[in-house]
């Protein structure tokens, strides 16, 4: 038997190209997608923002949990790719003056900066409703009943009660210290809520029952929980040119971060109970999850 | 029987108090919506862009336009609600600085203004977002299918192809001015795109033929582009005072339109053109349709 284990770079990196592949043709040239024209500029901002050589950790999480459950790869593969466009256009706004500020992203100069502020803008609104338009798009081999599922699950965990609002209070948290449980929740909301979505999305894709549904949604919130701790360790301790970001940022705002509260080795023997618990939420699928395990400890070890 | 022109200002009237109605309460404290928490903060702000006291135009196209088909009204609203979300988070993002920087916007401040930069970006982002959760609700009681159709046709009337692709080509209007034929495609992008879907609407809502969704999407054509055209001769003639925002910056900004291109004699006969064929359109239907004729001519009139 295959040990599913050690493909799991190789299968990272399979899915990232596919995504990249498919947002490559859904942003080229060649598509007609029911619009009047599609301006030049605006649409090399989106490529700009979009295409951007990432590791493709969210659809990647679609494409797995679909697998497990036995749904369409090609419909997790353009449930991925919306939900990268939605990453993707948090990450244009978040780096614009009026927010975090930030030049650089990828080693790659940021949207705004490549092009203006207010192209950045408009391309990031474009990204988050083009999101929408690849789910609901005739392309998507699902029914009706399960793209109406995954707008409306895509659309929370996107929106003011999910990603958005976690955005919102992540502003508020720089100029009043929130507790940890204001840390947790914004932490929930701001990077988890995509991360829960994605595990979710596999359970619709694949038509599985609730239970399903329930579980892989705990699954994602376990790694996105973990994948915040990793940040925060990662921003305290790492190296720029390795994160491709600025880094030591947080402290830097006086931004308080589980980590700040409780000390890295704390944080440390937390990231490994939250990838065990990780792991227990996905036994009863046994060795067919090993990738969504391997993914989970990933999620915890990584160093960029 | 009952002359359905004269009901036309209370008809508005009435639907504008109901999409402000559902609106609040869609917004308010009360509703939980699946979200994890909701920033005050950010609820606020997105309050503040889109309980403006609208006219609420595109929601009242919506519900007559399904009300001429014989769709559900709720469902309608909802939808208009929905619509109105993604036009008003268009002027949130648009009043921004790095857009048209406007302070006022219906005699209140602009949302950047009240909250600041970043919370209007993320306001924007939210309502945006919202007009898919509301569409896509178990509250809508539309089959998966229409509601598809409608998050489709919406998705691509507000993104690249439709308004922000529109917005996209008004930013470049400002550098370098376009010529008759991209005046007529800006316009048809940028104001022309959701007007087009609020007529469509109907067509989906009410399960009608495809005929019915061509023909009433043809009339959307028709008072759009109406409606810029009674938008560009305003700018020129009004008073600050009534519209309620600057005038005269088009022609401050050197910015092109067909009002500058071919005179106000010219465009008052093609408003009334326009109505005319918008009014054609509306033949099959006879009398029921007397309140959408209504409306097209309101458009050509608007004084504000």
């Amino acid at each position: 038997m295959k040990d599913e284990r050690s493909s799991f770079p190789a299968r990272l990196k399979t899915n990232a190209v596919a995504v990249e592949a498919l947002l490559e043709t859904l942003l080229g040239p060649a598509v007609g997608t029911g619009e009047i024209a599609r301006p030049a500029n605006l649409l090399g901002a989106m490529r700009h923002g979009v295409l951007n050589g990432g590791k493709r950790l969210r659809p990647f999480l679609v494409a797995e949990s679909t697998a497990l459950l036995g749904g369409d790869a090609e419909a997790a593969l353009r449930t991925g790719a919306a939900l990268e466009c939605i990453h993707c256009y948090s990450l244009v706004h978040d780096d614009l003056p009026a927010m975090d500020d930030d030049d650089m992203r990828r080693g790659k100069p940021t949207v705004h900066v490549a092009f203006d502020e207010a192209t950045a803008i408009l391309a990031g609104d474009s990204l988050l409703t083009f999101a929408f338009d690849i789910v609901a798009a005739p392309e998507t081999a699902l029914s009706d009943r399960q793209k109406t599922t995954l707008v409306l699950a895509l659309a929370r965990a996107a929106g003011h009660g999910g990603m958005a609002g976690g955005q919102a209070l992540d502003l508020a948290a720089e100029k009043s210290a929130p507790d940890e449980a204001g840390i947790v929740l914004l932490q929930s909301m701001k990077t988890g809520a995509l991360i829960r979505f994605a595990c979710e999305a596999g359970a619709i894709i694949a038509d599985a029952p609730a239970e399903d549904r329930r579980r892989l949604r705990a699954f994602g919130d376990k790694i996105g929980l973990a994948f915040q701790l990793a940040d925060d360790l990662l921003d305290l301790t790492a190296d720029a040119a390795i994160v491709g970001k600025a880094t030591g940022k947080d402290a830097a705002r006086g931004k308080g971060t589980l980590v700040s509260l409780h000390g890295q080795p704390w944080a440390e023997r937390r990231l490994e109970s939250l990838v065990a618990e990780a792991e227990g939420l996905l036994e009863p699928y046994g060795p067919r999850s090993a990738i969504l395990a391997e993914t989970a400890r990933f999620i915890a070890n990584r160093r960029n």
